[in-house]
C-alpha cells in the first residue's frame, strides 16, 4: 500500500481525518483487546457470560460493561436460549453487523499466524462448496469475492 | 461463517484457546484503540510524533509507551530523517511485518465505512496497474489475491 501524490517528503498530516476514517469510527466500538475477544467468542458461537469469562479470562466488570456496549452499538444482540430443565436464560450472539466484523477477526487471525506464529494456525478456512482453501486477500470489486457465509471455519488439530 | 460440528448446542468453549489463536496474539500487541490509531497514522506515512500527536489527539505518556512497545514487537522501527536547514531527527515507519497489517486495517476501514458510515468511504483504492477499484475480501488461496504492494489508497474529495 503507498500514498499517491506525497513523494520523498514526510507527510505531516494523515490524509483522512479522524471523523471521517472508517477504522477510527470502527475503533470507538473496538476500542481493546477485550472487546475483540468477545467478539471473537462470539463467532465461535459461544453465547453464555460465563462461558466467555473461562475462555478469555475477562474479569466481570469488564465483561459486563463492553457486552452493554457492544449490545448498544448492535454488534452483539440478547437472546434467550434454553437447555434441557433448565429455566429460560440470556446470551450474547452476532447481529449481521456484527457478522460482517469476520472478515476484520480473519484477517487479525491470519497476520497473527504469518507475524507472530510462524505461520502455524489453528484454523483452516474453507469454502463449504468447493472445499478450496480461503484466506483474506484484496479481490477486485465485484469479481472473486467470496461472501463470509460460504467459508467453513475448522480447527485444527 | 459457521462452526463445523456444532449443530444447534450451545457452545460452551472456543474451539481454539487463546494461546493458539492468532487473534489474540495478535491482540497482545493491538492492544488498544490507540495502538491501531498509531499504525493508522504510519500507514498514511506519518512519521513524526508531534504530528501523530495532532492528529490523533493521543496524550504523551501513551503515544511514547505504545511506540516503544510497537517498536519492541517489530511493527514499527525507528528511523532518521532530515529535513532542509535542521538537525536529524528520529520518526517511525512501518516494517515489513507492520506493513503486513495494512490488509486488517483496510478491513477494519471498510467495516467501519459499510456498517457505521452508511458506505461512505473516504479513501478508494486501486490496483495500481489496472486501476481496477480493490476491496478486502476473501480469496481462493493461491489464485487471485493481489498484493498490497500492488494497491494505491487515494483520499476521496
Amino acid at each position: 500500500m503507498s500514498n499517491s501524490g506525497i513523494g520523498n517528503s514526510i507527510r505531516r498530516n494523515a490524509p483522512v481525518p479522524m471523523a471521517q476514517c472508517g477504522a477510527a469510527c470502527a475503533l470507538e466500538i473496538l476500542s481493546d483487546r477485550w472487546t475483540m475477544l468477545i467478539i471473537r467468542e462470539a463467532f465461535y458461537g459461544v453465547m453464555r457470560y460465563e462461558d466467555m469469562r473461562d475462555d478469555i479470562g475477562i474479569p466481570r466488570s469488564v465483561l459486563t460493561q463492553r457486552l452493554k456496549r457492544l449490545t448498544e452499538a448492535e454488534v452483539l444482540e440478547r437472546m434467550p436460549y434454553r437447555e434441557e430443565g433448565e429455566r429460560t436464560r440470556y446470551g450474547y450472539r452476532l447481529t449481521s453487523r456484527g457478522q460482517s466484523l469476520g472478515l476484520t477477526l480473519l484477517a487479525l487471525m491470519q497476520w497473527g499466524d504469518e507475524e507472530l506464529r510462524d505461520g502455524s494456525s489453528a484454523i483452516a478456512l474453507h469454502d463449504k462448496e468447493t472445499g478450496a482453501r480461503l484466506r483474506v486477500g484484496l479481490v477486485r470489486e465485484g469479481t472473486s469475492e467470496i461472501p463470509l457465509s460460504s467459508a467453513r471455519i475448522t480447527p485444527q488439530n
